[in-house]
């Protein structure tokens, strides 16, 4: 028999706990024993809970008690590394559900845990089996780029603004009245939880040490109906998605609202669901699709891995028996970043505004693709939209300052990035 | 230093053999250890191949070699299960993407392997790694059902004559042309190669010990325009799918052509590429795609199970690591079945007609859902075109052959089952 302890019986731990139970007969014949979970712990006794298992309110009788597995779902960052920490310490195998935790302290932990069983597949994408399909089914290949769908709340509020019209701060308060937004909406509609996966999965492709700090992480406020609007007649759909790409030499990560190409599989992705789009070079293109998150989703990646550590199955925790030898990949600086973009400009209504603005953009070197421009509510001024060529995020940025220089041209240029 | 060796360096041989050199950086970081090909065997050592390894016309060489690895890449069934067996018997590990041979015998060759690795990862779905998602990934589930696009080469045809409106006869020869169907395509457009595949799937979901013969079996050449047509204008796509289902009492085995609803993922997937979607009942409803065949993505899956192997994990092959203690879930016979349909018939243009058919299907218990009436070339005929609600084979069946008893309707009834 395997004991499993838990920290942090919230919602995901109680359909651990539950799951464990209901599910024992097809669990302990997979795993080859019986797994049952016999203490967790909680912030309040005093609040009713649906589980039937010996509750603490002291995280540490978790990690001293005889469990052989600590299942840690308490979020945040420094308590649980403390906490994990000292369950490696004491012998223990871990699960961990906590991505904020794995974006600062994966390496360290790694460290830690030597040849102890510390698994995590519920960290990234709920129930989706990205971090074992990276780790285990792809590892054959150079991962050329991941493209994920990695925050529902994200996903479910641009599906709404680009399927039907929902405005972004009408949608935003239906989110957080369904529960899927939090009253900060911030880390989920900043793009700071997606980034927490990208930088997980970044390890394990690429093995790239990199902090939330050191990437490129925006979110989706700046949509604007306008937007939504050329996403349209343009056959793109707009989504927050976490980027990996493999160059020659470097690795970018970054998270935005990127237009994708109605083709891509990704852009079909709709509502809460989170999908990865992986590209190796000997598989070619895959997808990965399913809920990324919700109390028994992510339970069914969390007890996934305790089988895992049941049947005796080790890793390695981030993907590789050894280091790169002096060949892992470095993160490119933003600058870096290429990409095709959609830039929004309002200009004034005179001859020879089109010709001054293809001129500054072609001595950034930046290549128009396709260009649209429509009239405006304010008189004399008229919006263009257009999309570049591939260029480099620096070209672009030093692109926009010259065309603010213009005397036609508005402050407010806004651009979106292109995923084809 | 692990060495392996292939038996039977075709297309797919070549690409382990060099894939295996090409990405040596990232393949030894991630298993810890140098894996290196040093031998295979061909049919005809006068054919040249793009491989530098040592060949033979000899398998026994490969067996009786000094490898720790063995990759079968022979296909058929009998030859490699002794083959298989030998290797296993001699102490080597075994990977294999041969379904045919797991359609037959992987029950048999789970007891030689014993505590071996006996890996499969590329037989079903290709570079797709849904072996290990459903093997692991989604092992905290009772898997409700299993719905994969399991062979491309249907799936490309079906692709064209749904958006193309080409006619089965002349995408049929295409595909032929373009390498996708072979000469005799009984194998792929019959649905033998997706039931093998499936079968596999089935295993590891619900333990069930099935053989080709035992489980319902229809290709795709019973597709009409007619049919096409329905699908459009209905919002069905046409799709030939390997389908798992648990019943209460217990499980739905079969492959056939299906009226899928366009707003199933799976619907979505176009082409040669493959798609298998996954409802467990933790995690609810998952959705794995990628390339089905191929020689660098075959390889890709080849690979990453040697990897696993090199890395000490050793599975359970079929996903138990012990029985399901009686509780195994038996196969239910066709008749069990339970499916919406979709029904063509003729029909003389006369009063009365109409209700006949729908008196007839009643006294059956076939509740109607849609019905669409069409014109016929034929004067005085008039083509009826229906979906039912949710009924039985048997009952379907039963009602098919109460209408060609009805002198207003012709003989020729075909059906298409219908999944949501």
């Amino acid at each position: 028999m395997i004991k499993v302890g838990i920290l942090g019986v919230g919602t995901v731990g109680t359909s651990v706990a539950n799951i464990l139970k209901k599910n024992r007969d097809i669990i302990s014949a997979r795993a080859g024993v019986e797994i049952v979970p016999v203490i967790g712990s909680v912030r309040s006794l005093d609040k009713k809970r649906d589980v039937d298992i010996e509750l603490t309110d002291n995280s540490m009788d978790i990690i001293d008690s005889d469990v052989d597995i600590i299942v840690e779902l308490i979020g945040g960052v420094e308590e649980p590394y403390i906490l994990v920490s000292k369950a490696l310490e004491s012998g223990k195998s871990v699960v961990t559900a906590n991505k904020a935790l794995l974006a600062y302290h994966r390496y360290e932990l790694q460290e830690k845990a030597g040849d102890l069983p510390l698994f995590y597949e519920a960290s990234v994408a709920g129930g989706i089996p990205i971090i074992g399909a990276l780790r285990n089914g792809l590892s054959a290949n150079h991962i050329e780029s991941i493209v994920g769908i990695l925050n529902g709340t994200c996903n479910y509020m641009l599906t709404k603004m680009i399927k039907e019209g929902v405005s972004y701060g009408d949608v935003l308060k239906e989110a957080q009245e369904l529960g899927y937004a939090e009253a900060d909406p911030t880390f989920d509609v900043g793009g700071f939880d997606a980034a927490h996966k990208l930088l997980i999965l970044a390890s394990i492709a690429y093995g790239i040490d990199a902090k939330p700090e050191d990437i490129l992480i925006e979110g989706i406020d700046n949509i604007s109906q306008t937007d939504v609007d050329f996403a349209k007649e343009f056959g793109y759909e707009i989504k927050l998605l976490g980027v990996a790409k493999r160059r020659e030499n470097g690795v970018e990560l970054r998270v935005h609202a990127t237009m994708v190409k109605d083709t891509h599989p990704i852009a079909k992705v709709d509502g809460v669901m989170n999908a990865v789009s992986v590209v190796g070079d000997s598989v070619g293109q895959t997808m990965f699709y399913g809920p990324g998150a919700g109390g028994d989703a992510t339970a069914s990646a969390v007890i996934a891995d305790i089988i895992e550590i049941a049947r005796g199955n080790k890793g390695p925790m981030l993907g590789y028996k050894r280091g790169l030898e002096g060949e892992a990949l470095k993160l490119l600086e933003t600058d870096e970043i290429e990409s095709k973009y959609y830039l929004k400009l309002k200009v004034t209504d005179e001859p020879g505004v089109l010709a001054s603005v293809t001129s500054a953009l072609s001595k950034e070197r930046i290549s128009i693709s396709s260009i649209l421009q429509k009239e405006s509510k304010v008189e004399n001024r008229v919006r263009l939209l257009l999309t570049t060529h591939r260029c480099k995020e620096r070209d672009i940025k030093a692109a926009i300052n010259s065309l603010k220089a213009l005397d036609c041209v508005g402050d407010n240029i806004s651009f979106i990035r292109i995923e084809e």
